[in-house]
């Protein structure tokens, strides 16, 4: 396993250790109180895991010596932390359930294969046991892609597939690697990164989640515009099924039929096991620039980015935050700090040029050689001229850098103080952007009003573009609402049925690069359509037979 | 209709009425004897559509009440020419066929649907009837991806979608167009043109070739470097199959579970018909250069492709003809021309650089805004200066640009003269091209002279590489030879075979871009594998499930 588990939370983000950024800020508190309606914040801790008492597993004895005599008793783990560890993934909901302590149907093991022949062997044998299989990587999901789900059997046991994790193969005249689906994503670009290429595959997770996952869900990275996502990157894969393994892909280019990988990216196990990929590489970039903007408004900034796009532009990562979302996120670093000389000077020379507070914040980032950077950067620094944006310089892009990966973690001190923090994501074409953006605000809002714990409570909606493409692009949404604590899990569903029921609406899929997993599942027979849904679960019948694989994801 | 299909050969390529260019010339055919080892070439006309005889429809007088119920009897039809004109695509093997007047097995009916409802009445009504149903779009598959097959059935009809040609929309904002399928390559592009926009979909056959044939077979236009396969460039499509419509993408990207795209591209008919498509487009290039090369061999002609592609020089075309195949069209433009103090020149300049008959000819096409042109033509420029390539200037260029559709043409005037061409591609890793290349011109070469009339007798084989990936690149062989008058399908088969066969055992994917057809089926599932096989019959089980649709074809 190339990452210490054990320093790893079990009932929130990422490492165990980071530092509480917000603690002993009591500003903080109270400024987020104002905003969200609440005269105060309640301190809402999490239970600790010793005072967790889950229900027995219930593997009988020839399923647990089954699965032994496969990988060796060692490899076979059903301690309280490991099933609560593999429970859930990591959303807001997944987070009420593990810190309320309440873990009602946790894996009743735990395995750990070595090999490809390993998870053959297991997939076959719980379809013999009648055991259903949640495949998981890092299990950090945010759509319950890796919940512990029993289907129509007794008993689920979790996948762990960390021990398969070594880079197999770098190709470097055609520039392809093959690796082990569990490789974290540190442990694949540190490997790759040795041999002077990277995957450029940093979505916020990449941390803590693995490359199977990253196929397994369809996932994007935060510089897909420049590296791709899975689909763009993926080479060739190998699936276990319970009926063997799946080949797909394989070539460059290919017209000799479907070339499966379609239904290899976005399986989310309900097919098989990602057990190997091979996918292409970059070379490192030489340099790197990312630089901030302030745009007059959405609209003049996400067509910037659509211009940039269409253009072909070479950027690795446009990201827009809307009004909202800047405006939070200045008046939060502002927190605390003495407002002196240079921050009035700066507030004049905004408001001197027409900036108020429909503005709407920038980072652009370009990789690559020093001459397709420079030129990335001239670039659009011409487009955002065209569209009287402010050039903020590096800074703000270090500070975004900087900080890539830390935005889950501050979910853990919001839900401490009785704030809950979620985010959700779709993608439309250009013509729609605006549109959908409207919508699914309108219905976050509303939905966060209508569920608050008291009257003239109200939500703070934020939304950024930060994936972007020839003909359209997507919208992340993060929405932040004091906690109804008597009823957070209706509440939670109340506000995303309510959003998501306005991305099926108005145009939007329901997910970008979150994947469907059980939360998604309600509108995802109406993005495919009756036969879509058929072929997939022909595709089920024909790999699975059985239905052992994570019931209860993707396909309803 | 947007093309006139009565000006289309019936038994070979193209417009009935363009000129042989090769009429009358007496030299072209002695020193083609002489290139093939042969004494000298047979007289081999094709016979005349009126002395043709096909045997009587098997429609019954239901099957065709019920399909003119549907359509009008005006859109039934099955006067000889047309089925005769539907019963085979275009490849050499089909124009053997066509040629010799034998037909064995032409469809019954040819259908001309006007609408996606008609579409899903007639391949109701087909299941409900048992008739067999090849979908037709130019018709001008080189893989027998149109052959007229009854399968299972007693009847077969041939779904000519030609009439259902429109285009519904284009989404300046988003650049996307949607249309019907059936819309020949001139009038889409022409359409698109009238709004300042481009597919840049290019394959040699675009003339007579349609939207919906380019998806179902899954193929590359000539400038994919710079526009695309259409895996690239297809966004969403309707399939009506059987059971209604399968409506697969439709999003700018989404992480919902797989897109089915994949599905439809390559379907090649087996599991229904697409209908209709949306495209992303390009804006009309304002500038465009296509200019010429020449290296001193295939392996630094591919370096410097493999070099151009992976970083990420915006060229629109790179194609290098091997050594043979540059040879061979040398010779074949300097026949009957004088050769003057110009031509002794231009051989004392290429020798004294050391250029010998390994030398390869390289076409480079830049495409786009003048900026993007200008610096995708010099980081050409200097990577070819590196290889100590020689520029060969526009003239080079432009000679390909006008005869990139005419190549099939030359078909015809040499199987009238006893001669057999014909073409197989094919697509690696870069790692993999040279392995590759050898494999199968060997095999070629050997199968050739042991199928050859005679003893002594052999093929002109060439290739070039004509598509380019950061992976890998494709293979495009031609190869000429003497036909074996008296078992020239058996021929054919054995040549074909052994090729094929040295691409399935050096790691080629069957085809790049032809498609699989029923000519390359007894290689697909060594590709796919068993389980991708499984599947793909798990889909069409699922759409198609009284297996009706384009028999014999992509999946054994």
């Amino acid at each position: 396993m190339t990452i210490d588990r054990s320093k790893i939370s079990w009932n929130g983000w990422g490492w165990a250790a980071h530092a509480d950024a917000l603690a002993g800020r009591d500003e903080v508190w109270s400024w987020l109180a104002a905003e969200l309606g609440m005269p105060a914040l309640l301190a809402t801790p999490a239970r600790t895991l010793e005072s967790i008492t889950l229900q027995p597993p219930r593997l009988d004895a020839e399923a647990r010596a089954k699965f032994e005599s496969i990988l060796g008793a060692e490899r076979v783990k059903d301690g309280t932390y490991e099933r609560i560890f593999h429970a859930r993934g990591r959303s807001y909901h997944d987070l009420l359930w593990l810190r309320s302590g309440e873990i009602p149907n946790p894996p009743d093991a735990v395995l750990y294969p070595r090999s490809a022949d390993d998870v053959l062997a297991l997939l076959h044998a719980a379809g013999e046991l009648g055991v259903a299989v949640v495949p998981f990587g890092g299990g950090t999901s945010v759509v319950g892609g890796v919940t512990a789900d029993t289907g129509s059997f007794g008993a689920v046991v979790t996948l762990d597939m960390s021990d398969m994790d070594r880079l197999l193969a770098v190709d470097p005249v055609a520039m392809t690697a093959t690796a082990e689906a569990g490789i974290y994503g540190p442990a694949l670009e540190k490997a790759l990164g040795e041999q002077g290429f990277t995957l450029g595959h940093f979505p916020q997770s990449f941390e803590f989640s693995t490359l199977g996952g990253w196929i397994a869900h369809r996932g994007a990275g935060q510089n897909s515009l420049g590296y791709g996502r899975s689909v763009d990157w993926l080479v060739a894969a190998k699936l276990a099924t319970p009926r063997g393994v799946l080949t797909a892909g394989g070539y460059p280019a290919s017209a000799a039929g479907p070339q499966l990988l379609d239904l290899v990216l976005g399986s989310e196990g309900i097919f098989g096991v990602v057990t190997e990929a091979t996918v292409r590489l970059h070379r490192k970039p030489a340099a790197s620039d990312y630089r901030g903007y302030l745009f007059h408004d959405f609209g003049s900034g996400a067509e910037a980015i659509r211009e940039a796009v269409q253009s072909g532009i070479p950027a690795a990562m446009l990201r827009l935050s809307d009004a909202g979302e800047t405006r939070f996120y200045r008046a939060f670093g502002a927190l605390g700090k003495k407002r002196g000389l240079r921050g009035r000077i700066e507030d004049f020379v905004l408001n001197s040029r027409g900036f108020d507070d429909k503005a709407c914040a920038l980072v652009a980032g370009f990789e690559g050689g020093d001459a397709d950077v420079a030129r990335g950067r001239a670039a659009f620094a011409a487009i955002a001229k065209k569209h009287r944006a402010l050039s903020l310089g590096e800074g703000q892009g270090r500070r975004w850098k900087e900080g890539r990966f830390h935005g889950p973690y501050m979910r853990e001190p919001m839900m401490e103080h009785g704030v809950g923090v979620d985010t959700l994501e779709t993608a439309t074409r250009w013509s729609n952007v605006e549109t959908l953006y409207v919508a699914v605000q309108d219905a976050l809002e509303k939905a966060i009003r209508e569920t608050a714990p008291r009257d003239g409570a109200h939500g703070v909606v934020q939304c950024h573009i930060s994936h972007a493409y020839p003909d359209g692009a997507s919208l992340y949404f993060t929405y932040i609402f004091p906690r109804a604590l008597d009823r957070e899990i209706d509440q939670w569903r109340t506000i995303k049925t309510a959003a998501s029921d306005a991305i099926a609406a108005h145009g939007g899929t329901i997910s970008h690069h979150h994947g469907v997993g059980e939360d998604h599942l309600p509108w995802i027979a109406g993005e495919k359509g009756a036969l879509g849904i058929d072929v997939l679960r022909a595709v089920k019948m024909a790999l699975d037979p059985k239905g052992v694989m994570n019931p209860g994801k993707l396909v309803p």
